[in-house]
């Protein structure tokens, strides 16, 4: 493999000295900026070249036709794709009408970086055009984190060696052409051009589109503004014109050496289910004085106001790996700007940094996004969990339409419509209720938010519960056992006694009867009544989970440790990922695991294993497992940490930290994997923290790996933040504020006064077992290794 | 429902008086004819109104892109189809140039009749034109059982009510327009106007159109003759055109009262893969010399002469319900049509007889048909096993691409490609590998043909043996399983240890072995080794063959008496067929069958089960299956017959017998269920018949339901043919000719000596158990009623 040009390591930020034009779309991707409602990919400003141009706005997405070769009852017959907004990021340069691209003329300086504490993209080149004048260019962007709308950029042209004639052309560009290949003419033509112009409008220099999806009926409209400023002793001409699908301002200024222009676009964004031109055009208008008002300056005090506070409660310090550190703050960056200002909307598997799975949004928003969320930035968990209660009548529907009742929620979508077209990994992964149902309940847990519990939390929990009742079947003996699903693990599909999605549907049905119990009011307008609510006791109580006596583990699903094991050792490194060199059938009736399943299980639903039972499945399914999937290396880390294995542990975290970075799967250039990156956090927290969230409180159990002298990290308790400092052989807690608050240490209970440090020591290891081996060729890469130059 | 006119009943012939255009589809169906080789739907001669123009040749294809919402490894990426070739049968008439048209004018007597001893569809009309001219019009058309490529009308216009100019346009049509209907835009694209011309050819009074298929590139030519002759005391004028898409012999003649004029049109036919314009327009022509040169009468002679052979041998005769009588020969018919002349091609699922299931050929070829074929007529099963035979080296790259040894055969094809798009109902339907085998080993049997074994079974046996070995795995008790299949049941995938799988997989593994020891030089020019045949006996000993102990049953697949029981209680007549109302998942996980599964198995490996257990196993499977597929009805028959039944089996029998003529599943119009219409032969010989062939030679039980009062059947044996004459109380076996032959009769063998009628007593019979119910609402109509007017 020829590496392409290695990301400087820094604590702060992440970024590049130099430019390979082979990584383009991989760094895309890492220099997103976003706000969980726009996101803009980090695209170069002139536009080209490029290998995907992204401009996305959450919840905006075009409909397409889904084939079939043969189609069969209940498949959707249309799905959802994210699409372009118009992008708003462009800003050409002309260098004596020569136009400026990296790939013409000399590049003596080009560095890009990705400042997480400004929450900025900035950029500094310097270019020698082919007729030889000089220039040197930066520019800055944001995606404002305090303005959800806007986006702004400060781009700033210095003349070097002699007076030079500087064209910038700032556009806003629809219908940008696509790069991604649709291999079905029906999507295809329903993604490529997907907006129809609704107005074009100019005031004074401001200029605005409208648009409105063909398929989808979604109205958006991005203006945009500039403020111009040039030390120059002419004063440069603007012109703006806008035409249906491009409104362009162009600046003309005429510089001598040491002379610079500097222009600050202001871009405002607006979508609407419900398209009035003229309420978009205003809203996006509005968005863009806001945020000239502002000025720059502003608009980025602001955000790095927002930074800081976010930082200063949910920071993690590793000492012992700089790459490490940099990794983990990159992480928690991108997953923080995927949610920061989503409201009502979901977390897309990739954010809003590319156009992979469609910009759907799966269980792993509530299930690695949504720990981490709640844990440290609560609003926006709330948020989520908010669209989904948004979705249920959508839910409600499918739940019929499958002859359950209830809700089924979607696996993969982005308005709440179901949008796969594979139904054995989708329609029957019934697991995602319960992951939302989790989600729900952890939320409460963390936060205590009745309003929240009243508004949306019951009846979540309640149309969980009643299609988990409906789903599952009594046998005589009197066990409720749930037939014909598919696990987290997709190399096994339409399984008997799942043991991950039995547990999770238990507590699913725990948790609504509970929570139906403290809001009767709220249950009553549902219609649930104190019989509905006995049925889902009695069912909870009676979830089958099925264990093999024989090898004393927990089987993944009914008779799964009775199967054929993957003949693993006849398997070469190039027919990995199996699911694109075998037929699903021979995965799914053999043993091996894509992803964490049962052990996902040990994690989530910890307090449902014994010590002794958690060590031995680990060691059972770690030989089985090929981590085919992003969601499984951080999960891994965990149960490792717990069960002992701290150097394995680290293993696996720095797979999850390097994933993206290091583009391990070759897909990043599609979109950071925002639920691996949020696994990272899993990973420290509740691997090397040893974190749970249990019936009797939270508990902690801080354990460094060789490599690391010091972790550190925060999370929200009631009225403030329980900050950890881990250290080697003890570890030192502190609450910012709030009533008194009481934690586990491993079997101590600490009760933690607000601003009052209690260190702990590090109770002594008791020797793990044997390292558990992984499939041959599927150990993960050492720590060392990882993180080497 | 409102009836369509009712066909006629007579015993050798189905006909119509009358004309209901909402039946013309369905008529289409009943009225085509064929050779097995080339098939004429029963389109009106002048081609409209028409539901579906249909001419087809057996093999000739179009390619197509098969799309999927999320593909997957192994999914076919391009599909087959059979398309028209240019249509031969249109002859279109003019009166006074008032084109005659049912629709139009006054239609006084229009009567269509099926011959099955002629083998020709005739037709008598009588019109009034709009302008009042009245001719009468008769029609016989024919495609020809002695010369395969070869298709003939009859064609006669006489004037009656004063003079008239008649002109007839005799035409080949070449990409007629479709009514089917296609989603995709790419498979409409790719099956629309499929026919690029390679050339058009006029030689004298004859035409000739040569096309080539655009996407799988088969050649194909269609000629065209006539042999005109009036009455008329003017000479007919006659001309031919040709153009790319359209040959067209123009004939007019001036006809007084009484006079008339005929028209014979001989068509020829080919196609061919490695497509010469020259070789297969000169083939073509020549089929239309070789039959001018019979004439029509020739040619019907020999049609008569083929079809007296048949019948002689095969008449299944039935008395006690006429229209049953008609229904079967009805059936022999037709399936004979499908096979007579296929010749080194396949028996597709519509014979040759419309598009449905785009032509494919499924494994109810092997198991349903070839039966019939190899007892009645075993060359035309030979033919069919020839054709899998050289469809081997797609099988095998099948089998390497799923990571199999030896050969996976296709779940649906024309020729030899798989061309499902539906992986749990096709991919691993393995048993079809296993049915091939059972068909081969059936002829085997009945015919000992060695030069066969040598060509070409063997090979088949071996390749398949190849495959259940390194399909299935050992567990540590040493039994031999056969995991993540789907079975005959549709309703029903992805299971373990199929019950019929693993009983037919045991059998084709014995075969193996068994043909492999025969001819160790066939079998060594394969690489089978000793110890290769040695691994087959062993596998096929160890093979698992589940039993459910406590309820004494075989479970259709390990666990299935564990599964939940489908709530037939709740599901409404409207929602049958099952799979077009509730999803695959919910099928799959509860105890519900859509055909014959299990019971199939009682059936076809009867050797393996007592009679206790399939008297259990029936009373089992009953009230679970749903036959929601045409190909249930008659092996119940079969099964119920043998249990005691006979009154249920008696009700099975008039639902096969009717599926097709009243249009009982509503998809007659898309063409005849050919395996369906083989199982009433299927349900009379082996099941009133109690035909078994056996590892002890051919046994009989035969016993008559109290509706019929007689029924007599023939079957080919070495050296002649064996006749049944079945009466209440006794029955007669009769050999032809050859070496004396030993049969069982019930418990009682019986040496048979060629032309000495035996005579067997029918022994009282045992009481069966109480009549085993099905599901709510899908209890078969009864005989009385199926039969009434």
């Amino acid at each position: 493999m020829t590496r392409p040009l290695p990301f400087d390591v820094a604590p702060w930020s992440i970024g590049l000295s130099g430019l390979s034009l082979s990584a383009l779309a991989h760094r895309e991707s890492v220099f997103a900026l976003g706000n969980g409602h726009l996101g803009w990919r980090g695209n170069l400003d002139e536009g080209e070249p490029h290998s995907s141009p992204g401009s996305y706005l959450n919840g905006f997405f075009e409909r397409h036709p889904m084939p079939y070769a043969e189609g069969g009852y209940g498949y959707p017959d249309s799905g959802e794709s994210v699409v372009n907004i118009p992008d708003g990021k462009i800003l050409r340069l002309l260098v004596d009408d020569e136009p400026f691209d990296v790939r013409r003329g000399r590049l003596t300086r080009h560095e890009q970086h990705l400042d997480f504490r400004a929450g900025t993209l900035h950029r500094e080149v310097t270019w020698t055009s082919p007729t030889g004048r000089t220039i040197e260019m930066t520019s800055t962007r944001l995606v404002s984190l305090t303005h959800r709308a806007v986006a702004a950029v400060r781009y700033e042209v210095r003349a070097v060696d002699g007076p030079v004639t500087v064209t910038v052309q700032s556009e806003l560009v629809a219908n940008e052409p696509l790069t991604e290949v649709h291999h079905d003419p029906r999507v295809k033509e329903a993604l490529t051009d997907p907006l129809e112009s609704l107005g074009h409008f100019l005031l004074g220099t401001a200029a605005t589109l409208v648009h409105v999806t063909r398929g989808s009926g979604l109205g958006v409209a991005v203006a945009m503004d500039h403020a111009i400023h040039s030390t120059g002793s002419h004063a440069p001409t603007v012109t703006t014109e806008t035409s249906p699908h491009l409104a362009r301002t162009t600046v003309r200024a005429q510089l001598d050496p040491g002379e610079r222009i500097e222009i600050v676009k202001f871009v405002g964004h607006e979508w609407s289910a419900s398209p009035s031109t003229a309420a978009l055009r205003d809203r996006a208008e509005a968005a863009v004085v806001e945020a000239s008002e502002a000025g720059w300056e502003g608009l980025a005090a602001g955000q790095r106001e927002r930074l800081d506070e976010y930082w200063a409660c949910n920071d993690v310090v590793v000492e012992g790996e700089p790459r490490l550190q940099q990794a983990v703050r990159f992480a928690l960056f991108h997953v923080f700007q995927a949610a920061a200002r989503a409201e009502l909307r979901s977390v897309p598997g990739k954010g809003l940094t590319g156009t992979g799975y469609q910009g759907h949004t799966f269980w792993d928003s509530e299930m690695f996004v949504l720990p981490l969320l709640t844990d440290t930035a609560p609003e926006s968990a709330e948020q989520a969990l908010r669209w989904r209660h948004a979705t249920l009548d959508h839910a409600r529907e499918r739940a019929t339409q499958l002859g359950l009742r209830g809700a089924v929620f979607p696996w993969r979508t982005i308005s709440g419509r179901e949008s796969s077209g594979y139904w054995p990994a989708s329609m029957i992964a019934f697991h995602l209720n319960a992951d939302i149902a989790a989600a729900v309940m952890r939320y409460l847990r963390v936060t205590g938010d009745e309003v929240f519990e009243r508004e949306a939390g019951v009846e979540i929990l309640v149309e969980t519960a009643r299609m988990w009742v409906s789903l599952g079947r009594w046998d005589d003996a009197g066990r409720f056992h749930i037939d014909g699903v598919t696990g987290p693990d997709e190399y096994s599909a339409m399984v008997n006694d799942n043991v991950y999605t039995n547990l999770l549907a238990r507590a699913n049905l725990e948790g609504a009867a509970a929570a139906a119990r403290r809001h009767r009011d709220v249950a009553e307008a549902l219609n649930v009544t104190d019989e509905e609510i006995g049925s889902w006791t009695v069912t909870a109580a009676a979830i089958a989970i099925p264990f093999d006596e024989e090898r004393g583990v927990h089987p993944q699903s009914a008779g799964f440790t009775e199967r054929e094991r993957w003949s693993f050792e006849a398997t070469t490194p190039e027919q990995y990922p199996l699911q694109e060199h075998f037929p699903y059938f021979d995965l799914y009736r053999k043993q091996v695991v894509k992803q964490a399943d049962l052990v996902l299980a040990l994690y989530v639903a910890h307090e449902a294993f014994t010590a002794e039972e958690k060590a031995r499945a680990f060691a059972y399914y770690e030989p089985l497992t090929v981590r085919d999937s992003s969601l499984s290396a951080g999960i891994q880390a965990v149960v490792a940490a717990e069960t002992g294995h701290l150097e394995l542990a680290a293993d696996y975290l720095a797979e999850a930290a390097t994933l993206d970075l290091d583009d391990l799967q070759g897909d990043t250039a599609d979109g950071l994997h925002i639920a691996s990156l949020a696994s990272l956090w899993t990973a420290i927290t509740a691997g090397f923290g040893g974190m749970r969230h249990g019936s009797e409180g939270l508990r902690f159990a801080p354990r460094l790996p060789p490599q690391l002298t010091r972790l550190a990290f925060g999370i929200r308790v009631a009225g403030g933040t329980l900050h950890l400092d881990i250290r080697p052989d003890s570890t030192q807690y502190r609450l910012s504020a709030g009533p008194a608050f009481a934690v586990q240490h491993f079997d101590e209970q600490l009760v933690l006064q607000p601003g009052v440090p209690t260190t702990a020591p590090t109770p002594p290891a008791i020797a793990p077992g044997p390292r558990p081996t992984q499939p041959p060729g599927r150990r993960p890469r050492a720590f060392d290794a990882a993180f080497a130059d």
